[in-house]
């Protein structure tokens, strides 16, 4: 069965990007995880995101942070969805990670998310949006995710005191 | 047959986004466009979201500029993928319209592309990356397109003076 | 009796808008308090803005976080005075919030205040202001409450050691 | 009968403040304009305040750019509701009258609009929306402008070629 | 003897101001210290700042955060030197204070010094500049208090292990 | 007599610091003024700034864009006041110079004013103030130069149509 | 001989880069220029950057803008300097261009000069800097011109009218 | 033998620098440390510039905080290539660093990293790329190093849980 693809620049960037994966297994998606760094593993980079295609790999989640080049750098060797997750950086807080992975210019695009854990959860029912155009299973998954969230906003209003 | 909607916040934006109907239009992609302004229209952009699913919309693609809430407010809507474009604005050059459509919180995505026309173009090979998973020939126009834009990138090397 | 509209995007809102209720008791004006996140509950949003009116609502408070959608959508549904409060966010420190908040297209205002607690507190003042245009008892609860915080000021000198 | 002040720190401002002028006009809205600069004219601006009341001004709107001190100080010296609109500055297009503007600290609360044109017209909308609490023919006459608005927006969409 | 005033809009600022009192005093030049708030104290600020030539201050130093309106409003009612001190805000860090007093229109000028510590003892500094004009043994405490840091940097270099 | 030094980095600065010149020309102030980059003549910066008490130079204003060093490398070199004024910078608008001339560490001061031409007039005014302290001639020139400049603002009242 | 390549993404970087072409030409300084986008010719960039040593290229300047992955990628193959020019973007005006380049993480250096043409010039001098390293010939040009420069300078004091 | 010289603005930027010492150290490239404030030592900066080709210094590292004038004012007095490197501030995090360091005019360049640690790290690689262009030994371990972190990022993937 087809799935998703997790990919981070570092294993600093694994606590953030946990959130996507827990995302996904609660929706049932299936998915791998890698770390391949943009500037330390430039080959695996390349090979890997030529390779989406065949290895059955449907969505590309990819979070980095500071000169975050890794989402473009996917998107720029396949023409599978590359969601990008900026991730939270120390002294400019993301807003590096943020510009460096949204800004692309024209022909290779790249879905950015929020910055940090809220984009890292975002990332994963976004693919799982995607995927649900073709399964009506998980179509009918994420209407049920939605619904609960939802409903959690509804009766957390219990607890203004 | 399936299709994607352009939706804008005022017919101000549409210079920008005609970049994304063109490429829409070049991939073969079927498409409808609409105004819908978050701020004077709230209960049309309410119904157009809710009935996305059932009008065979599969993707939507928003741009809009400032306190840009249009992107995310159909997001709210629906579980379709939104691709957000955000509009170049007067003051701020869209630093605005960018932090207010990818900063969603967690719960409803809104696939952010970059600031302007850059942005719009991609929203539309987003599209098609996104469609693609499920249609072989468009999946193979998206290839030939990405193959005619590196070819010219090769050949403008020739301008060097 | 007419009121005032306390409304936030998450229970999380709630530390920060705590302050807006507690100067609006102090200035015994009657409120109501929601929780209503634009993105969670698009709905409830609306029906709650439309019916604001009928409801004897002068006056709705709202504050929001990230891409703060809330007082502008609230201000959407609604011709009622409605005042932002930018809730401070994680990464960016609430700047995308303010500007989410502030930069209303021209149409529909939103009156922001500062970011976080000063702004929640000036959100209540700000609603003592508008009430106490038709109110003059409440005009002089608020003039002793100015009065009285200049009074701190002035006695703070003695803290200069 | 009661009124709006329209104030500003330079006629520099009156091209954006127009705009103000403009709908509080189509609103049948009584006001006033005024220069006041807060660094050459201080005294001016604390006399104009401190009056504020008693010469039956209901809400002020004040403009001003970079450091823009006016409508703070305005606030300071009244409790009547104030209105702050950033004009676009030459250097920073905005963003330094914007933060001069709405971040006042906890206590004297001031209402900020969006940069330049766009906040100039929110500016008295807002001030029209305040004065249709006790005002029932204004409130309609807002409802109609609020409508007709809309009305454009839908309208517009046959302009999209 | 002439003197040094120091100014902050609230006690808050003390600990960042007390640099500034910290090296006034090390250096030998008489101050006083006030608190006074624009916004709470509008007519105290006005009569102190006119008041300052013929109260003998020579220098006046103001401390102040957020939309900080301080420093710029004294030096409306003066013709004396005035030293800006942007202090470090909660949510912005004191970009918002530094921009609302540097970025004075022509005509009043404000000395502005950096965000925090470093510019509340660069005011303290400046004003010694400033006073040494016209008192040589000020010049000389000056001359040597420079001196004495630098020695103080170069010694550090032995902590280089 | 004792002087004024305008010192600037480049001759593109000019056309702002002419504004400087224009001022202290009307204040009566004498003032030499010098091209002096720091980066390209970082010699003749030392020594002009050492010279600087020797040569009855009183003040020193100081105009730079970019990365402006000039203020700051004047101020480590005298004890006299030294001014900076942030030339507006092509990309950047003057946000870079700005930084670059506020931001110093503690210990070695420069008065900053605001980006461009309002920061280069201001920094003649402050210029003047620093001066008037033991010159009444001076101070009653600058009295009158703040006078006339109030009067102008109350009159442009009248060009509100 | 060796030489220096300069690289940028597109063709419409070539005005800006032009002017580093221009002093490589001037300090006779051998040099290849080559369009390779990062994003369109992802493999390209590849194979530049591996066969830069044998291919006797010993510096490589790189000009990119927006999410400028160019430079970062081009180090992340090579262990040859890699000098960055973040080209002046249309909407944010090169702030992502610099942050995308400069903000690399640790282990994979770029070394990044001014936002547009006065980077791209400092680029070439910074390249003849590391070549003068090991050429006497090209040291003495690169002080010479440094000299020519400064003199330029210290003449156009006489342009103070 | 040639080395490079380690120049840090203030004895509280060593522990940022300390990383660029480390790398140094393990590629066995020589090198001294220095302590020369831009601002409190300003002729020992130029005369430490001035005499690095004499004293065999072949790259100088400089690392700053603020308004940091180190390195440009390093490579304002020297031909040889200056890297500098952005202390984390207090107050911007680095951002006033940042922009003091990149943003040189045209004539000057210094070769800028990023932020903090990272940036550190980056300048004793870039140092170790420059030298090792005459160096085939340093070369080999400078590739050495390179492989050594990407095996060090290939083997983290087994931390995913």
């Amino acid at each position: 069965m087809n799935q998703v693809a997790i990919v981070m620049g570092s294993i600093s960037d694994w606590p953030t990007m946990q959130s996507t994966a827990a995302i996904l297994t609660e929706l049932q998606i299936p998915f791998c995880k890698r770390i391949i760094s943009a500037h330390r593993m430039p080959q695996t980079l390349q090979s890997f995101a030529q390779q989406a295609i065949t290895e059955q790999i449907d969505v590309i989640i990819a979070g980095a942070g500071g000169a975050a080049h890794l989402p473009g750098m996917l998107a720029a060797n396949t023409t599978r969805p590359v969601i990008g997750v900026p991730i939270e950086s120390h002294a400019l807080h993301g807003i590096d990670s943020l510009l460096s992975i949204v800004q692309m210019p024209a022909g290779v695009p790249v879905s950015t998310m929020a910055i940090g854990t809220a984009g890292a959860k975002n990332a994963a029912l976004q693919a799982a949006s995607i995927l649900a155009l073709q399964d009506r299973a998980l179509q009918q998954r994420l209407t049920d995710y939605r619904a609960a969230q939802t409903q959690r906003s509804v009766e957390s209003e219990a607890q203004l005191d």
